[in-house]
Parts: structure tokens; C-alpha cells; sequence
């Protein structure tokens, strides 16, 4: 990069305000996905104002610019990889505002997920989307991938909480949109457009979200099959009840075996297990609600229902759950667990079926697949066990991946339920969205013409996806 | 229109499928607002194939097209203000699939509103926004302009439900945008962009809403006050409770005395009144939630609290308050109720400064205005009463809007909730969304650069909102 542009972003956020030390540079191009690529410069604003000045710079000069969270994103959408400017936002890290009688909080885009959900418990409320990184993922990471978790199959993704933001376009005008009233009819929503467009339209320097109250119960049951198959027609068969969990975990041998070696057996030992959430207003409820998953469970020919209100009892559980991803590369030694088809979503009533196929999927390509996730709303998590400086084993594992993408795709699903496009999914996300490709391309020229923010992402992706891989596998493409 | 266009519609739509009969075009140049334009032709497609081919020769003689639900906005959104074509939906009316399991479910556009809830309701689900003209509404003309109605507060607006939908672009290009599952992260949100747009990006031909689970018990309470600000007082303070109720509505002392005169009686008279529902799982929930509205409405001055668990009831006062609009027009001969500032939003918290400035503004400008709304979510409508015949009671009433607006947005909040822009809200649309304008603007000439879909509206209305009146006012600008 050139000096004078330096200067003049010194200018704007002072000494302390970047860096373009190689070994800054070389930290913020990666996220928690498989890629790297490295940056120009990093530059961690304070400010709306100072936003809208680098992109003036950026956007005369036709740098290219990177919003980027906690970097907890498993698809390479902060990953730099046309080089250029990296804004890491954990500076702008203020929880504004909660006006608790309008039902809204403000919150700078650097705040932690579990901070904001510690501020709004004070009051009775809380944002449900809890993604699994919820002890690091900033809101502002969130809204722009329109992320979610484990609440979403009742509770809904960010999409459906965010009122309206602040976002800086990218010739530097800054841009409030959408509103703080509960509703609006006004115009475009152009809130929630912003959200899920992974700072290709705008970088998002303010949010406002909506309030929504926090059941003051909640218990859990542990259920087991004789296969991943039979707990999806468990999950289908309580949904189509209607009863809408929580949240529903499933968890296949896999994922099962890598937890209860990596944290001493939290979870029984079994082909399968399902881990429902009941929450509500009163011990009643829960009570009727976990009778209905026990009925439920047993019709569909659950091994073991185990329900639990023991606290202890269900952060084993839950840690469980929340460990599979790191458990699982300590489950062979030498081998990684990565990110290549990482977050599909498909119809719930299509659960058994997506995953009796990527266990096929698994068989045909001789590699090892871990399969869990949100199986509530339908979003399934898979991990590649892998020798990541084996170009075989990733030759192998993106064909699995394209597999397992076909599979989704075709039984009327989607790429991504919850974590975004960026790059891994970009190859796929062509083929799912082709319908929308053209409006896609349109509205993304229209707001940003210079092609600045986050390029080469989404619908620009070209190649293969092993591409900048994090990884010391030289012969991969 | 040109003997030749004609006989191409013809050709796609068949003898049946459109007319130019004057009594028809004179029909299709209303819906439920203030305005009036003759289109050049009323079309009635039956698939999304035809008005792909529709809007193939629209684009290219650069004919307008507004599509059309029921008629019920209140906005002129429906209104063909610059002639061509109108789409009337209603031929489109098929719930396609509910898919239970999935938690969707397919519908056409022409689909009314208490049609799809009666079908939802077999299977234990229901689409909850409610609008007031539930009977006659369309999803289609919903989704268009993001309507919502009482249940808001709690359940969210159409935005909150809309999954996908398929659109038809100005060139004629079919998409689908969204998915099919519960959620998505998959790029841009094209189908919460098309919520709201009010068919200014495009026509939408098919809609796939997500289910909820409608509650298995409700109940109601009726509290009078002695003034409309003690009214809004007492639905912020229950707010911030916090208590959010399944519905909460605000009525004025004009609309009080309407109802009673025109019902025979159906609420107690006093100054003003809300109604506010519970619901939920269970009757403990309701008697819980029930005493919780007791309390704080005696303890925010409350004169009269009245719980009720009676159905008879609870339907008189819900009719009550649904017959506001209509009963209006009868409390004052020759005068009529009219939509001009008919659905501010504001901050809930502001809602007792809110009525209490339009009182202050009905007095500046000698206007009756009756405030009523969906207070619980800072939705407020207000209806004027004038004699439609006299310009000046019309100049009076555009200035008494003028201001309402103004304190509306000065108080944080839009001019509109849940009716949308359509004409009525135009000139200040762009004061409120003045830092979104650029955006709006070019997403507009990007999706339709023809500028042929539903045009002259939102951000494109120039000059007074009391032009194209229904109403027989010559002297009217």
C-alpha cells in the first residue's frame, strides 16, 4: 500500500488506529474457516465518521475493504482475498442503549453476543439467535452473515430481530436505515437487506435490535437411536405435532465418539442421540412440553428418553454439544477436523434423508464425516476429518462436499442455514441462487459500482474452493 | 392503449383474462384510499408464466403495471397513478401445500387472509399479523407492503414470516428468491427486500410464509382512563415490564362515541380506552398475565379494569374496536372519515406525547381526528373527519397530516407502521428516509430501469397528496 494512502488513514484514525506490521497483517487474514489471505493494512475504527472516511479513500483509490467480527466465521467471508483494507471492528464495542419500554436495544457492532445477552437478562429479555460461538461472535459478524444457532427453529435468525442499523456505503455516505419502532411499512427493508450481504453492500457500523422476552423456565431430554436416521424421523414426527422445541441437537456416532473421548463421556455412548430444549412460562408447560418429546421420542423408536431439570445435568450436555467442533480433531491423531460443507439446510421433514446420504457420501469418498447440528430447523453441521497436508485427502473431501451440497440443493434445501457464503459455499451458491443471480448482481453494482466491498466473495467467486487454504498443503490447487 | 397490445394480452391471457370496459377501469382506479386513477386495462393472470409474458411487453413499450391485492390499502398503493396496466391478483388464490413437518407453507398471492388462518388453524398453526381487513386482505397485497395489524407487538409483522417468494422482474425474468427452510443465510435476503416494496421491484406470483403455533388460550381486558395519555402511559409501563401482550389497542373518545352510535354500545363511553389481550399454553399463563395488566393499569390511573374470559365479550369489543373506521363516517352527516395520517409509528414509549400532539393539532387546525391503533407497538392510526366536498376542510386536513407526520418522525418514529407509503405517505417518506434515499434510488433503477413498476410512487410522488382524489373536490389541487 501505497505511503500517502497510509497517511492519510493515519489521519483520519491516528498511530494507534492500524497497523501494517507483517505480523498484524498476517493474524487478520484469517477467520475460523479453511482459507488465508493477507491484507494491506488493518484498520480498527472507532467511530461511524471514521468508517466513512476510509471508504472515501478506498473507494476513490479502488482498494478493496473487509469488515470483519470476532472472525468466528467458518466460510471465509472476513478472509481478505483480494488483499486491501481490513476493518476490525472490536473498538466500536458499545452497547448504546436498551430502551426497554420501545422494545429495542443499540448496540455498536463489536459487541459480544454473550455481553449484549448479560446486559439485556438485567431486564428480561435476551436475543435468542445463539450461535455456537456465542462467547466470541460479535453482533455485527451476526447481522452481516444473518447468523443463528440453536434458538432458531423457534426463535427465528437475526434477520427477524434486527429494527434497523447504520451502515456506510461504500463512497463513504453513511446510511440509517430501517427504523426504531417495533414495525415499519416505510419504504424499502432495507435493514434486512444488509443483513446476510457479508459486507458487500455496506459496512454496518450501528444495529438496532428488537427485544424479546426470555422464558423464565426451561428443561431438557436426552434421547438415543439405533441410527441418525430414526432421530430425524423423531425430530419431523415432533414438529409435525406441532411442537416446536427450543432448540433439538442431534448428534451422530461421530460427533458422539470425538466429545466423549475429548471431555470424559458427557453423553451416552450410542449411534445417535437428540438433545431437545422445552422453555416456556411456567413448570407446567415444560412439563406438558418434554411429556409430548418422550410420546414423540418412543413412537419413533427412541432407545433411551432421558429427561432432565438438573442443571449439571444439562450443561454436560450442552458442552457437549458445543465441543463436537474441536473434539473432533482430537479424535485421530494427525488429522484436522475443517469446514468444507459445513452448515446445509434443507426441509425438516428432509433431515433422515440428507443424512443417510452424506453417510453414503462419507462411504464413496473414504472420508470420515461427523454430522450434528440444528436439526430443528433443519441445519446440518458436517465436519471432514482430514490430513490437511494431504492433497488426496482435500481432493477427496470436495467431492464429498460438492456431494453433500447436490444432495441439500436437490431436496430443496440450502448451502448455508446459518453461517453465510463467503467462500466456501460461493461454488454452490451460484447453482442454489441462480434464480436470483441477475437482481443479485444488479443491486450489488448498484450499491457499490468500484466493486470495493469484500470482492471476489459470493457470486464473484471463481475457481475451485481449496483455494488460499490456511493449510500447508502446497500441491492443492 | 393500442389495438395491437391489447390483442398480445389476449394472446397470453385469453378473452376472459383482462378488460377495458370503462365501468371495469373505472373499478380498478380505486382501493381503499383517498385516490383514484383510471388504468387502461385490468388484467387478472392465473399463472406466474403469464405475467412473465405480461411484463415482457409492458417492459418493452414501457407501460406502467401496479399490481393489486383486495383493494384494502389505505395508501393508493394499488392506485394506477400513471394508467397501463393493472394486475389484479385475485385469480391467483390457491394455498398451494402446507407443508407441516417443513413449517411452511406455499400460497398464491390472491390468497385472502382469514382463508389461509382458517386452513393453518386445521393443523394447530396460524399466520399471525392480522390486519384489520382480515376478511377481505390478501397475502399477496400483505407481503407488498409488509402489513401487519393487532398482534405486531408479540408476533411480528409479514417480514417476520416470509421465507421466500417467487417475483416476476420488470423484464420479465421469473425468480425465486429465499428457500423453503426454516432459515438461510444464502446472500442477499431478496425476499424481506420484496416484503414492503409495494411492487415496485417487481410482481410477486407466490409466497412461501413460515408457520407458527397458535396459542391454545387467550383472554381479554378491557381498562378505561380518563384520558388517551393516561392510556399511553399505562401500555408503556406494562411494556417495560416486561408484558407483552398477544394484542393491545388504543381507542379516543371520538372513536369510543362512533362505535356506541353506530353499534349500539358495544364499550363503556369515557375518554379512552384500551384493550389488551393475553395468551398462550395454558390458563395459569392467562390468569397470570391477566393480573399483571390489572396491576399496572391501577397503578398508571386506570379508572375502570375489566378482565374477561367470556367470548360474547370479548367479541363485542373486538368488533368494536374493528368498526372504528367504518363507524366514523357515520357520527357526523355528510361528513366522511377519510385516510389521511392513518398509521404513524412511534417509539411505544412516546406514544402518550404522540396523541397528545395530534389533539393539539386537531385543535390548531379546527379538524375532528379520532386516534385508535395498535398502541402496543407504537402503531397508531388517527382518521380525520371532513366534508370531502370542501377544499378548504381538505387544506385543513393535508396541514393537520402535514404536522402529525412531522411529530411522528421528530418522536423517532415513521409514517407508517403497517399500511406502507403507496401516495398518501410520499411527500414526507422522503424527509424520514431522506439518509436512505441514495440506496432506494438505485436499487429502484437497478431491478426496473424502465421505471415501468408501479411508478410515480415513494420516493418518485411529486407534489400535493390531495391530487387523484376519490372524492368530488374540483376546486382540490
Amino acid at each position: 500500500m501505497e505511503q500517502r494512502i497510509i497517511d492519510s488513514i493515519e489521519a483520519i484514525v491516528g498511530k494507534d488506529g492500524y497497523s501494517t506490521k507483517p505480523a498484524d497483517l498476517y493474524t487478520y487474514g484469517f477467520d475460523a474457516s479453511i482459507f488465508h489471505n493477507t491484507p494491506d493494512i488493518v484498520i480498527q475504527p472507532k467511530t461511524t465518521e471514521q468508517v466513512s472516511e476510509i471508504m472515501k479513500i478506498a473507494n476513490k483509490e479502488k482498494i478493496p475493504v473487509v469488515a470483519r467480527g470476532a472472525g468466528t466465521g467458518l466460510c471465509g467471508s472476513a478472509v481478505p482475498i483480494k488483499g486491501g483494507i481490513v476493518l476490525a471492528m472490536q473498538k466500536m464495542n458499545k452497547v448504546k442503549r436498551v430502551s426497554v419500554a420501545d422494545l429495542w436495544v443499540d448496540v455498536e457492532p463489536g459487541v459480544i453476543y454473550n455481553d449484549l445477552n448479560d446486559e439485556l437478562e438485567k431486564y428480561g429479555f435476551f436475543f435468542p439467535p445463539s450461535p455456537g460461538s456465542a462467547e466470541a461472535a460479535h453482533i455485527g459478524g451476526m447481522v452481516a452473515n444473518n447468523a443463528s444457532g440453536m434458538r432458531a427453529v423457534k426463535y427465528g435468525a437475526t434477520r427477524d430481530y434486527v429494527l434497523g442499523l447504520t451502515f456506510v456505503k461504500a463512497d463513504g455516505e453513511i446510511v440509517r436505515a430501517g427504523t426504531r419502532t417495533i414495525k415499519d411499512s416505510s419504504g424499502y427493508q432495507l435493514a434486512r437487506l444488509m443483513c446476510g450481504s457479508e459486507g458487500t453492500l455496506g459496512i454496518i457500523t450501528e444495529i438496532t435490535l428488537k427485544l424479546t422476552t426470555k422464558p423464565k423456565k426451561s428443561a431438557y431430554c436426552l434421547c438415543t437411536f439405533n441410527s441418525i436416521h430414526d432421530a430425524g424421523k423423531c425430530i419431523a414426527a415432533l414438529i409435525a405435532k406441532p411442537m416446536i422445541p427450543a432448540s433439538c441437537e442431534l448428534m451422530d456416532s461421530i460427533s458422539i465418539k470425538a466429545v466423549n473421548k475429548a471431555r470424559g463421556n458427557p453423553v451416552p455412548d450410542c449411534e445417535a442421540l437428540c438433545i431437545f430444549e422445552a422453555d416456556g412460562e411456567t413448570d407446567e408447560i415444560i412439563t406438558r412440553d418434554l411429556k409430548i418429546i418422550e410420546e414423540v421420542a418412543n413412537e419413533t423408536g427412541a432407545v433411551t428418553v432421558t429427561p432432565s431439570y438438573d442443571k449439571k445435568q444439562i450443561d454436560a450436555w450442552t458442552d457437549a454439544r458445543k465441543s463436537i467442533m474441536t473434539s473432533l480433531s482430537a479424535l485421530k491423531p494427525g488429522f484436522s477436523s475443517v469446514s468444507l460443507a459445513d452448515d446445509m439446510g434443507v426441509p425438516i421433514s428432509k433431515v433422515p434423508d440428507a443424512v443417510k446420504a452424506f453417510q453414503e457420501i462419507a462411504d464413496k469418498y473414504r472420508v470420515t464425516i461427523a454430522t450434528y447440528g440444528h436439526a430443528g430447523d433443519g441445519n446440518l453441521h458436517t465436519k471432514m476429518l482430514l490430513d490437511p497436508t494431504d492433497p488426496d485427502e482435500w481432493e477427496r473431501g470436495v467431492k464429498a462436499t460438492d456431494d453433500i451440497f447436490d444432495v441439500c440443493i436437490d431436496l430443496g434445501g440450502t448451502v448455508t442455514g446459518e453461517h453465510g457464503v463467503g467462500i466456501a459455499k460461493a461454488p454452490k451458491f451460484k447453482r442454489e441462487r441462480e434464480s436470483e443471480l441477475s437482481s443479485i448482481i444488479a443491486i450489488k453494482k448498484a450499491m457499490d459500482p468500484n466493486n470495493i466491498l469484500n470482492p471476489g466473495k459470493l457470486e464473484q467467486w471463481e475457481g475451485s474452493i481449496i483455494t488460499n487454504l490456511r493449510y500447508p498443503c502446497e500441491k492443492c490447487s
